[in-house]
């Protein structure tokens, strides 16, 4: 049995009604494709829209909450992984996802950029483009920019073609 | 959309073979019943065992993974989460259930039926019963044993009738 | 420079006077012997007693705490420390420990000693003795059985020097 | 009992013998004002500096471990926390300071930024000035930047004056 790939997207709890556009067709396009979406859970802003997205193409949807029950899940989340650890559940987001795509957010959401970067993830930003922060050393050989839902879906195939990407 | 019924299966990396034969049937019966199982994620004893009989059936498997990747993850496990907080992921795996099923094990384990003691969930022990610990004062009034698959099935058929468990 | 033997003491939030006053008793020493006393770091049971006596004698005292801030701990701690983990701080609990004190508890500490076993840290029953449970297979190799706090510093004793515990 | 200040120090495990000294001046002040210092604690960069100089000055360390033993610690730490979670480890970091100086650093230390932001801690950036970052939207109302260890120890104490630390 091959897995699916799991596509990993961050984003504020609170988003413009573009960034929500944004997420939520991306989300559909992760379910077309037959790609698992992940993303922190929680019934809103990137995290409910993309959710929704997914599910109503009849995606699987992994949300991993920080609280300790699954009540604050969105209702589209059809696997609520449950960790009770706050914030430090960033980190499993992070490492169980094979491709990130990180939409405008806030504190939490440069969390998890940061962790891509120090795991040397695949990291893409949809609707911005990172720069260099100063103080910061960054490794960015594998961070990447997009525009729209449909230049994230390119760059993940392209991806999955050069071997970037490995199914393990 | 409701979400469905999370069963997690704890019990040991070795395992005598009628357990791991039990353990299989296990996971055949909550696959078929349409509900996910969850287990620790390795190829291993009961977490591979269990993993296999679900996927044998088509069913959905969650594996709560210790490591920083999906590469000690079971062939059968669909949902690989990757936790990197070793034994700490043990606590994911109590709360992410709805209801816990412990086979027989180690200390990993009895580490895993004191979390779901201690949170209160829904606790089913396959194959062996639990005693009073001398020192240690536990709250048993959600405890069951059950020894055989069928029986396991059963329990939480009646736990779902009488409330005891519910999906949020 | 050479760091100090970290003891943690483990029990439950609610204890009988006897068991509170050995654990108390306990803390003293372990401070007279110039040790390092590690806890759950709350304000309740053989937590609060073990660290106030260890503080009286000017002991160092670490409570490691499962929310979010300070406020929730022994004002007997003297390095507090915020893990927002839950439960899974259990995990830090008996990692940090060089040697683990149970005491009479509930399903929390249950967990930690069978932490303890699994990481193969020598572990210390003070006021009961572990029997076997049936279903858990455990390596009690590096398990004691003390009485008395007296008799707890006696085993610790023995155990340094033996080698059983290295500080690295 | 009122327990010390906390003052965690961030930064890369490589580091410009610039910023290493000044890590290490930072370490000698925060000791020299009574208080505790905390880092990621191992014996690398930023970590190993500030702990020696604190050390030397008969300061408290406290190093938060992301591995499963005290080997890979400073030996300027003298209290080590052994936390078995990788970098998941930072969110401890955070939450435990009550004032956060973060230095030059990589990823890691891009993360404990952010975190420290998320959680509304006191933050002092020393030798750079953290700009604004594209897409990510930040409250930087307790963020304050230093040239020198010694504006760094002027700013805590007026943060202390001020109220905007408390300890609890």
């Amino acid at each position: 049995m091959k897995r699916s790939l799991i596509i990993g997207i961050m984003g504020g709890g609170n988003a413009t009604s573009d960034d929500l556009d944004r997420a939520r067709r991306l989300g559909c396009l992760i379910a077309q494709n037959g790609w698992y979406l992940l993303n922190g859970g929680r019934d809103a802003g990137i995290m409910a829209a993309s959710a929704q997205g997914a599910a109503e193409q009849g995606g699987l949807t992994i949300g991993i909450l920080p609280g300790n029950s699954a009540r604050q899940a969105s209702p589209h989340i059809t696997v609520p992984i449950i960790t009770g650890l706050g914030n430090a559940r960033n980190g499993i987001n992070v490492l169980t996802s094979d491709v990130i795509v990180a939409c405008p957010g806030g504190p939490g959401t440069l969390s998890e950029i940061a962790l891509a970067l120090k795991n040397v993830k695949p990291l893409i930003t949809m609707g911005f483009s990172l720069k260099e922060i100063p103080g910061i050393h960054l490794d960015t050989s594998d961070l990447h920019a997009a525009d729209t839902p449909e230049a994230v879906i390119e760059i993940i195939k392209r991806l999955l073609t050069t071997g970037r990407v490995l199914l393990c």
